[in-house]
């Protein structure tokens, strides 16, 4: 039983497997070049003996991907009522374990196949709902600080400069790097942290959302839901993305690179303390040409 | 009725959406810039009447997006089925009429809930299980096409470059590019490519399939699935990808950008016969380092 100052963890395997492999590929020159590419499992989520779906991943923490899943999803409304979770490659299997089941599951399973975006991966119909009950607390961002984060976060994105094929997505609470995950899938990176933050019991409030993958309504909505204020892209935003930060109250800074960045949302409590020197007389008159 | 010379077309809406809107930020300046951000609408689909699934789309080809899906889930065997495919942005709905309604219906649907990876955007495990009946014919390739087909796309790319946050994909023959289609997902773009080939009758054996997204598992699946036998990418591959690859025999083009490319799969059935001249000593080891 675990009381009010003991965090309870569920039994958990440590089955992560390294994310990306040996390759041979051939360049433009017709010569060989040596390599790593990312790699992609398959891993079928088991709740209490039930098939439930199967998740592809970079399977680097697939325990804290199906928590995190498991939360995203609200198929499970607390953590103390899992048991275990027990991945096994060589079944490419994550069993779940509750320890009195799930109330409604056929009806939560139900609500999925309906309105689940599965060309856009998520549950979007049940996320939308709770939205209206999100309260995020206003930030006061520096512009120094989010220099100062985006040179910490160039240590990271291992996997992406060795493999390619990623994204990356990072907890972060100033310029410290609380967690940092990649995967194939931006949705499951997303996931891993939202698992993360679960386990232990992470407020959101403080912390400060990276990620290099686009940010879409859902992305939007995780990150919102995970009571996070503060979200920080290297890619674009889309414009039902930037109506649910409005709505939701999320600073919204995108195209993050080097020292350039667009503030979407949340300008008015920015801090403009470490503006370039360069004035930026030649640039383009529409908002940005690079891609991602 | 068709005959076998007249290719039959559903009823279909025209409801493409313009797929940027206007919006101001705040760069790093401090300065505003006015620019252009992307699209995502809500569409929920409507098999006969019955709700499948919503989803998120760019919005500027629909009735193709929502014909392709049907396809690439199997869901409808044959396009001569489909009576209407209707949008009404209103009520953000895409009413899918058959003639006789689909066979086994329930058990397709609840094939879905529980094989899909909705992490991942689709019917995974059906999608496999047709992988072993795929024969693709061997391609000769020339670097010189290559070369001329990917200064052909940067034409295209329209939305990336004014909005960003955007996939593009493209189906070619030769240097020649029949169609290009841009969607906040990746998958949709997949999806509304093979939607104009089976309303066209389009075969695949001698077209390139261009994608700006990554080359994972699911993307060889569908491009394999539609008969093409050579895929092109800017970004990287996974190894899962490459694996299906090599066992469907789909050529595997990465990391095509400015004259640059690696070939993971078909290198032996490819003509280096426009090498560039610089030669590669200053490149690291590793395969690659440029983000994508």
């Amino acid at each position: 039983m675990q009381t009010a100052t003991t965090l309870y963890h569920p039994v958990m395997t440590d089955a992560g497997l390294l994310a990306a492999e040996p390759v041979t590929a051939i360049d433009e020159f017709g010569q060989t070049r040596d390599g790593q590419i990312a790699a992609e499992r398959s891993l079928t989520v088991y709740l209490d003996k039930r098939e439930v779906l199967t998740l592809m991943t970079l399977g680097t923490q697939p325990e804290l991907l199906v928590l995190g899943w498991l939360r995203n999803q609200r198929l499970v409304p607390d953590i103390n009522h899992i048991k275990a979770i027990q991945v096994d490659w060589e079944t490419e299997s994550a069993a779940v374990t509750t320890f009195n089941g799930i109330e409604d599951l056929d009806t939560k399973l139900g609500h999925k196949t309906v309105t689940t975006g599965c060309g856009q991966g998520t549950m979007f119909g049940s996320l939308m709902d709770d939205l209206d009950k999100i309260q995020l607390p206003q930030v006061h961002l520096h512009q120094s600080l989010i220099y100062s984060l985006l040179h910490a976060l160039n240590e990271y994105n291992d996997v992406y400069r060795r493999a390619g094929a990623v994204h990356g997505c990072a907890l972060c609470q100033g310029t410290d790097i609380l967690r940092f995950v990649e995967d194939v899938g931006r949705h499951n990176a997303v996931d891993a942290i939202a698992g993360y933050m679960w386990l232990n019991d992470t407020p959101g409030h403080d912390k400060i959302f990276y990620t290099t993958g686009r940010l879409t309504s859902e992305m939007i909505i995780k990150v919102a839901q995970m009571g996070i204020p503060v979200l920080l892209s290297r890619s674009g935003a889309t414009k039902m993305g930037l109506d649910l930060a409005r709505k939701v109250g999320v600073t919204l800074i995108a195209r993050a690179k080097g020292q350039h960045f667009l503030i979407y949302n949340g300008a008015d409590q920015f801090d403009f303390d470490a503006k370039p020197a360069r004035k930026p007389v030649s640039r383009p008159t529409h908002v940005e040409h690079a891609r991602s």
